[in-house]
């Protein structure tokens, strides 16, 4: 029952299912201290969230496999989350939301569904994500900000819209903006690895404009689906994560009306303020591959206890190893989230020592969390032995779903190194990635992401 | 000055002696997420305790290398430690002490000590780790220990008491207690590895009696330093820790009165419940070896500052590398100080559980602090360079410094594995280290501590 | 022009497909120290068969991918590589063969194979196996394996026998051998993983005797395809080393003549001595792994060069760590195959310590590389980003296939860690596994392949 | 006895003080694969060195512990190794010495003096890296070359001279070498980390010129210990190596003749071919690590023998990951000799690229000796348990002593990983580092050796 549900009930091991009901005592004390380790929710939307969800994981864990090999987006999924209200979960209550304001929450509800199934936490993070970062534009944006917010988050929570960010560029374009002439905007370029793309009904992406005698600006353009110049393309066919709906948008001269735009910096413009809502936009994520490690881990214990024979040494030690790393990942994501949240709510200090302050525990995190999931999962290979290499055994999806943790933004492994050392060196450099992206894309008129320090190139 | 001490001001990277005013400001908001890392204390009586601490860091760390070179234990440090009441900063307010009941709190104070000297931390680890068990005997023993306890606590706050816990036998000798045949008890044996010996007032160990026609059983008697029976050794001569004062006490036929002897389990009666004794008895330590990490990092991060070149690739691998491993551990030693305190303060549910949860994060920490910390050390030295493989430079102590952590009890590696993975895979075993050192004495006739799992010896 | 064919021109990172014509001065050069590393045959025989190799590797090469994508065995392939003699490559000269006779050398080749498809270096490596080992039978064994050498070794050497082992039963079934009355025998059982078995002609398995009143034995049955109760079946769907045709071989009372079978030891015997054949049947394996990590290097190394741009530091680190890594790689496999040449020659000492001597260096590297050989692989994917995470990217295939080395026999990395410790340790155990399964097979009345110390049964 | 003595008899484990003659059977077949491991010299000259070592090794063994604690030189060993001949052990037959020139046989003999003592074999290195760099003058050099290497040679064999190198200029110092008007030089300056320091009669070392109006040139005066102008401090105080004579030599305007200084290239010069010569002049100090190491292995593994119960289940892991890994290491170290070997008796070719090859596979073997030792020395720590923690434990000194490869020239890790990956991804930089050093010196004006790639620097 859904009610039960605990992300895990009390220290390294327990499963997301709610099925451990001979945990029920700890898991009421491990509320207790679940801010340490993404173990439940600290607040009751949070609670609700997870709860609700509930009903769904059994569905989206018995899918996984089948869609895993086809390659296909569980439509039907998100059609009863959307049913079921999910789809507005980071929604302010007042707009008709459920109000889960915590990216701690958001990542412990992420974490569960991942334990089912990481393809469609993946693209269920877009939604979250968009939620959390909207509801900021609609309590402390300008007019034009809170209005578009405002209209984009009724829809989510009526369960009309679902809105993905574009970040990457294709490899053979530049999203750029330029004037239509009479006040509005044309969008043209194409964006990479849009997940949840199969059911998207808006865009929200980032483009640099393209006007004669302006320097050039990072701008947040909104696109619906039904824009008669976007293409969505069905070109995903990943190495893991194959049925969260990664897909390519195409934008052919789109019209963009002036309301849909928001205007950020300009290139190059070292604001380190934005750091914050890159954080907020990316971080609860991490709690996607903590959720794979703690089902690759779940499914090791059950198979080795199911063995019976006493354990030989090696994997004794490999299970404490184990459980050793996925207490600390899990502690240490939850840190992350705690400061993001405590951080991100005190909008007193000096913002870009703010945005720094959360990018800074974020990409700590994250490195953490790229090392240490996927050698959990490879540990849990070797621990489960040869079966685990047939490619319908759960390990084996875990182990190419788990590896997409290091690719996802901001940052990637070698990005993170620049930030992490130039921070505690006192190494200026532009810290926003994607200012460091167009500012490249200026120079070699493609958007090839060639992974250079933007510090080098000075 | 002291009230402006912070253990750290903002994620990585920042100092723990109070001189960086520039962070002023990210000190503030810091509060906020200081649960998440060992940034702060989370009480107020944990917040005196660090400010206070503050006047004496200076001292502490203008002698460590000193200290460290001769093997000489700071005496002088810890005659002002008592006159500033810091000797009884765990005793409860009522006893007249600081009132820190926070093993959170003690590990950030002591993390702040050992940034300046890890061997002080260490001895210091002594008493306020004896406050804090005393103080739970007091609250929720027998009239015997209550009184006890009350009687230490209260010479411990008023500078009275220096009290030691003595847990390893020497490997020649097996610590009994048996009968004086009038009531009382009479003492032999040999404790080694105290720390804070040269000033200790008080002996609190673990021993198993020996009478006659009665099975072995754990006992604590506690032995007063002028006992005629009891010698404090001089015989430490470390690798590190070489200011700590780790010495052997010898005890011959001591005569100890029966209201001076706590009463434990039979040796082998697999209570699990007093696991969550000997997790608050050590866990708290873990803040010194986070801090040893914390000093070589900073340390190393000024080194490369003041070189001023752009640094080469590896050192900025390696710096983001140490930064996001020390978030890491800072975050999962915070986790497992966080539960030690939820879980302990909860006395509502399954006793053996509650030892059992207390004990897996702890050891699931412990695992992580003793392979990631001496990895940070490591790798500062290889940033720093040859100037590090000196004596006297103080990463050569800290390299050496932080091996100790992993022979701290309880447990060592190789029984952390054992500990960790029969409660991952359910494997049925006496967790109590201590009846299974005695255990295996009454085979060998004598404490030779080999490690051996228990579950191998039926 | 596969004369020109060097596995590597020169340290690290030379590929292997002999397009690096500026490096014909240092190909020179490199044969002196060839033995060293992998980087040339040690033998004329050796170097003819990588000559002869060479012509058929831009084929599978260019097949790999589709291959990979379908998990269709390359029947092309292996028709051309027997047209050109090389399916009798291992065969002594004196029946027909090659005569390659050195482990090294048949690494060299696989290594070189692996770099273009490990799938085919896998099928590849159980007919060059077989030669090896059936020479062995026809140099120094009993009269009636002799002739059965001779017979299979002729075919092989003809083109018209394929003949792969099979060691590991189904965990359904025990593979065994009854008497059937005539002084013949009847095999029923099922082999599972049996590489290069769509087109394989013969089976060499391993299978123990069910005779009443008799204890069992390890005997090796040869079974021919047209065996009427031998199947095939077509079930491999692997997680990688897709297009190996790794198959299933199901065996229904299949009659088998005496001659056919030859006897080996009782079960439970602890011969160490057969401890030499294991390892000449296996280590030759670990060349394709080496070829993998190679391959991957090789690939990562040509698409950073192609950006052009000053590579940031965590790239320069990362190259310089995989480079480093693939040279202990190479020089710890070149050494274990070494031994394995140097040591299974020398046939006048201990067999039994003969045995043990070539297994610990079989198994230290072996170990080393189903570490190091992923971690190469998967720092390659960090470094050339998000493109290797599709799943029609090299580095996907590699990220798969790499894995598979943890799985091969003898031993898994468990049975490693049981195996090296003991022998460390003077542990006393069967370090036989195919008779410690059949032990097992014993106790349980099926093949689970517990993982399971022989010791701890005791 | 001397004669019987072999590095190691068959594997990892067998210790190299030919106490083992349960092994003597291994030991004869080890002789065959000797070349992948350094369980042998491969020349016998080299054999010869090692015998004649054997007598010195109780001696050099029993004294370690008590120079280590006081850091003291060993002066009557060197006296008796001198007695013995083995301070010409590198120099030609012809010139009166041993003959050794294989730098393989010369690490096989350096892993069996570290195996007893680190400090006594890196002081030794100093010597036998003279004997091998002077030869290679005499044989190939030019005229004035060849008299003065000839006449340190016969001084060498006849035990008359002890030889160091003096690579480091101090950090306060620029060793300059000025006219002195009269066709001969005056030397100035500070050398640093000149191990054997207290017995040498003379110094071959590294400078620059300073000659007005001509640009800097690198050059190699030899200064006799006699000089007025040189100076020998006693200034070694290190974390490790405490016996080695590690010291600072300080020259004020030493009157240089002419004859006594080898002209090298001009700063900046970009001469590849010089690292050939770099190699050869450290790369077998990599043998003493290992040794270091095998120490570590060996003193555990009697440690955990004598213990007799059946082992836990972590030790019988970290047992197998410390001989897997101590393989690798061995057949690591000994690829690079095997090459430096090789490649250096290679005249022919590209000498550019002579010296390149040598170097990375010197580096690549670094790279790994200088993390996989000390982490082989860190985890017998952890077998060994709390007794090692003492001063006076041999883990203890091996824990410090491992540590001085790190810092060892060339190079550092973040050097070696400038050098590594600019050989990889092509970067065109300086690889000679003490031109790289001179080029700084004349930007600072001091020798601060700061870290710093020169192609960045461009």
């Amino acid at each position: 029952m859904a009610a039960q549900l605990s992300v895990t009930g009390g220290g390294p091991g327990v499963t997301t299912d709610g099925k451990n009901t001979e945990h029920a005592m700890s898991i009421r004390t491990a509320r207790q201290d679940a801010t340490v380790g993404l173990h439940g929710p600290v607040t009751p939307a949070g609670r609700a969230l997870l709860d609700r969800l509930g009903g769904h994981l059994p569905r989206i864990r018995s899918t996984a496999a089948k869609n895993d090999r086809d390659g296909v987006f569980p439509v039907e999924t998100f059609d009863a989350l959307r049913a079921d209200g999910l789809m507005g979960a980071t929604v302010p209550a007042e707009l008709g939301g459920l109000g889960v304001d915590r990216l701690y929450d958001v990542a412990t509800a992420l974490l569960a569904v991942a334990h089912a199934d990481a393809s469609t936490a993946l693209a269920l993070h877009m939604q979250f994500s968009r939620g959390i970062t909207l509801s900021y534009e609609w309590r402390h944006g300008g007019p034009q900000a809170r209005a578009l917010a405002e209209r984009l988050l009724r829809q989510m929570a009526a369960g009309e819209a679902a809105v993905c960010s574009g970040i990457k560029d294709h490899h053979t374009a530049v999203t750029t903006l330029s004037s239509d002439g009479t006040g509005g905007w044309l969008l043209s370029g194409r964006k990479t690895l849009v997940s949840m793309g199969p059911i998207a009904t808006h865009f929200v992406i980032n483009a640099q404009t393209d006007v004669a005698g302006e320097p050039p600006r990072l701008v947040s353009p909104v696109v619906s689906r039904d824009n008669p110049g976007l293409t969505v393309l069905d070109n995903w066919d990943g190495l893991g994560m194959r049925a969260s709906g990664t897909v390519d948008i195409v934008f052919d001269r789109c019209r963009i009306p002036a309301e849909d735009v928001l205007i950020r910096d300009l290139v190059g413009a070292r604001n380190d303020a934005v750091l914050a809502g890159q954080t907020v936009s990316s971080v609860a994520m991490l709690g996607i591959y903590v959720g794979v490690a703690q089902a690759a881990r779940d499914t090791t214990i059950a198979a080795l206890t199911r063995r019976g024979a006493a354990p030989p040494a090696a994997s004794r030690t490999l299970v404490a190893e184990i459980d050793s790393r996925l207490y600390g990942l899990r502690a240490t994501v939850g840190a992350a989230l705690t400061t993001a949240d405590a951080v991100g709510a005190d909008l007193g200090g000096d913002p870009d020592e703010r945005g720094r302050r959360m990018m800074r525990a974020f990409q700590c995190a994250k490195l953490a969390v790229n090392q240490t999931a996927p050698a959990i999962v490879n540990d849990c290979l070797t621990l489960v032995g040869g079966a685990s290499y047939t490619a319908a055994h759960p390990l084996a999806r875990l182990y190419r779903d788990v590896r997409a943790g290091g690719f996802m933004q901001p940052y990637t492994y070698v990005d993170g190194v620049d930030f992490l050392s130039a921070q505690a060196l006192d190494i200026e450099r532009d810290n926003n990635y994607m200012s460091t992206w167009a500012a490249r894309s200026q120079k070699t008129g493609n958007a090839k992401g060639v992974p250079q320090s933007t510090e080098m190139s000075r």
